[in-house]
């Protein structure tokens, strides 16, 4: 085997133990309401929104490295499993199982592209540059549209209240405003609805 | 509803519509063969790989368009449904009803971004440029990945032709020689092991 083929071998070992996220299932209905989404299809998602609503971004964003942060924050699931937004139990251990499956998952790439997508997903975890900002809208805003497509019903089977959302999306307003107006419109309406418990 | 407000509510049609993408599904199985995979997870895949494999591409490509064109690659199939690779029949009507989708599925953007989507789509679809031959390639090597991890399956309930196989990867040696021998490598296993039909 020679070095270069070492190296593929090694990515295409990743790519065949990735596909494995395709089997983390989420509480986030699809649109129509028929099964929870899994997370490969809620990163395929996000990914695409990142090019859509870019224009709504109020800071100087790179919208190819947003790309890949989405389409690898959940890879870490694999291992740890999803804990879901408003699991304040599961959030207490969800660091430590993290880290552990970053370890061991980005590491089985080549050294430089294991190194490369995880400082990525620490990006992303920090929460703090307009990257990483940018990814989380996204990644809050896209279960909100689907869970208003699919009639409020997640935040129904948890007893959702409006403040756990409002904290969750506490950084969402710097970082554009008219997806804020939007978010708190829908967010609104469920309320009406009973979907969403008022305060 | 002011003009602006206009705009990001066809945006948000848009991905809510695109939702549907998650329930139309393709001939390949999952790598742990427990079932067949939908357009939203392989596409996810494919645009992950996009910045993985970047580095075996002969010609200079654009990543981050790449990964756009592979993200949305897939869309048509909502109203057209997923034509097999090796469907004959099925590909004699595929243009049509696909030109059809992306009219009706582009059109629900703003102009601007559904025009973008089309061009990149068509881009896609004419097979010529080397942004377009990478997406083909990957196209092409995640679901032969797959296949190989869950035992070669779906080739074997196919009856799939190495023949096949090799004129619908025809172009992939000219974009890259390493993943071209490595798709060789796969095909001439599964023959050896009966899942692939020699000639």
């Amino acid at each position: 085997m020679t070095a270069e083929n070492e190296r593929l071998q090694k990515q295409i070992a990743f790519i065949k133990e990735i596909d494995k996220v395709k089997s983390i299932f989420r509480q986030t209905y699809l649109a129509d309401g028929t099964r929870k989404e899994n997370d490969a299809e809620h990163s395929w998602h996000i990914a695409l929104m990142a090019v859509l609503l870019k224009e709504y971004v109020s800071e100087d964003v790179d919208v190819a490295k947003v790309m890949t942060m989405v389409l690898i924050h959940d890879l870490v699931e694999i291992d740890a499993g999803d804990t879901y937004a408003y699991d304040s139990e599961g959030a207490k251990s969800k660091r430590e199982r993290e880290v552990k499956a970053a370890d061991r998952i980005f590491g089985i790439l080549p050294e430089d592209q294991g190194m490369d997508f995880r400082e990525l997903w620490e990006e992303f975890e920090a929460y703090e540059t307009p990257d990483a900002k940018y990814a989380h809208l996204l990644d809050n805003f896209q279960p909100l549209l689907l869970n208003d497509a699919s009639g409020g019903r997640s935040w129904n089977e948890h007893g959702v209240h409006k403040s756990q959302i409002y904290k969750r999306n506490e950084k969402v307003q710097e970082t554009s405003e008219e997806i804020w107006n939007t978010i708190q419109e829908v967010v609104e309406s469920h309320i009406a609805k009973g979907n969403i418990i008022e305060k």
